[in-house]
């Protein structure tokens, strides 16, 4: 599906555009254990990476859309702006009105719809083929993915030796893109990490091929996929060693301990590699794990912390 | 008291043992206004540069005692880990538990005192006496406050054009040490930010000479000075141009703005840069503000949110 070199094009593409965001140590986590926040990077989420890899691809004055409550509207949002491309984003009338204002503040038009009773997948397909427009995935596209990928590629050219890469996998691209460089650097393991309640990749490697769940209760939204995508699952089962779970509570502890230790803010779906490394659910000689985004608000923070 | 290539020798003391921790921007803040978010660094703030700085110019072998139930405690005991250097800190009998406990951590001897009756400058000089051990005091020192102007040194080298530096003013060395390098480096301004309960340095800067009130009740712990040092004064009064201050309130809103938007924990303490520059207590075309430090415990956050 892609290859490493599709990562490498995508740093390219990204280099000067994206933030190059740090590698982070915490002592106590343990030692040679690097963490890469992509909660710093912009949009606060490492989805701007594969939506403006995918978005630069197009015919400028192209027209895009996408649908998403979450990250990837907003990533789809500014990378089209930072384009000059037009996006309209389908979003849930009843999404949280600060990333309906977010989404609108990068200059993106946004469709609503009612998510009890559209199916979001046929308005958008409509919608794009009324606007002539490109629909741009969240995460099952190979520009989409190779872009994503390139978070593990700063990683390890910045943290030096990585046994295991650990990454939280909901649809799938950003261990699809970041196993497919990590093989190709020589990182021996890739370990993906999902909410207990929702373990479709887990089950999908038991059974051999795509399994779809109910869409699972998990305070980790953006992991909330009920099966792998067509071809993450193409990369992840060529690629994927292992795929470990952790509980909401084990989230919330995760997202404490790096709020108190590493400063940084992290949301539940983010916080999923740092849960299972404190849980000692993987043990590596040295490991890299990739904090996906902090797009959490304070209340929100607030109330979860108080309801464990 | 000490000039630019005293901060530039402190770089170089410092060269690989503290983080250069990133310079982060956002455009809701502003345009061109460039952070750097010490917070990120070891110890959870600049006091590291400091103390280090200072107990690296120490024999090898060498004892010392320093006095703070904050974040210089941790530092001077982390510090002196490293340097093979014995610590004694002397700390409150009723300092929070976690931070007794991250100090003897860093392998430091704790000697506690009544703070209620207990004199600490005659204890800390009593022992230093008895043990034959230089005393490392939290800003009011040549070499800490050339160590804490690296800090400033970095964002300079990092940020491109800075017209105005935004540096929070507790005791005065990261301000001493910051307008130091920056006046040397041609920025035109250097501001300091007070609490609004504790304007010992506004006060000061009015009557041409240091001005002592009484401790602050502020939330902003770190600055809870009663005075400017005999030599962060002689510095500050040469170089800083304004101060400027801020309420709880505002440092509360900051702290939640660098939460939501930087995804960075900013204690009280370090969010009154980013609060003047929010309340448009600051206007310039291009502003650097540094970040001190991010120590606040979770709980501790979601109650000052709760608070306000």
């Amino acid at each position: 599906v892609i290859g490493p070199e599709d990562v490498r094009a995508a740093a390219i593409v990204l280099d000067g555009i994206a933030h190059r965001t740090p590698v982070v140590y915490s002592r106590t986590l343990g030692e040679h254990i690097a963490i890469k926040p992509e909660s710093l990077q912009r949009v606060g989420a490492f989805k701007f990476r594969g939506a403006y890899n995918k978005i630069a691809s197009l015919p400028r004055g192209s027209n895009v859309v996408a649908f998403s409550s979450g990250n990837h509207a907003q990533a789809v949002a500014l990378a089209s702006q930072l384009l000059g491309v037009h996006a309209t984003i389908l979003m849930p009338e009843d999404a949280p009105p600060n990333k309906l204002a977010a989404t609108r503040g990068y200059g993106a038009e946004i469709v609503t719809y009612d998510r009890y009773t559209g199916d979001r997948e046929a308005i958008a397909a409509e919608l794009a083929g009324d606007r002539g427009a490109e629909l741009v995935p969240p995460y099952d596209d190979p520009l989409v993915m190779a872009g994503q990928g390139t978070a593990a590629l700063e990683l390890l050219e910045d943290a030096g030796v990585v046994d295991t890469l650990v990454v939280p996998v909901g649809g799938g691209g950003l261990i699809g893109g970041s196993a497919t460089i990590a093989k190709a650097l020589g990182v021996r393991r890739v370990v993906g990490v999902e909410p207990a309640a929702g373990n479709d990749w887990q089950q999908s490697f038991a059974r051999g091929e795509r399994v779809a769940i109910d869409v699972p209760r998990t305070i980790a939204d953006g992991l909330q996929t009920h099966a792998p995508g067509l071809l993450t699952w193409e990369v992840g089962k060529a690629l994927v060693d292992e795929i470990v779970t952790v509980t909401d509570e084990q989230i919330v502890a995760a997202m404490r301990f790096a709020f108190e230790r590493l400063k940084l803010v992290v949301e539940p779906s983010g916080a999923v590699g740092i849960a299972a490394v404190r849980e000692g659910l993987i043990e590596a000689p040295s490991i890299g794990i990739i904090v996906s985004g902090g797009n959490v608000d304070a209340q929100g923070f607030a109330k979860l912390l108080a309801s464990t």
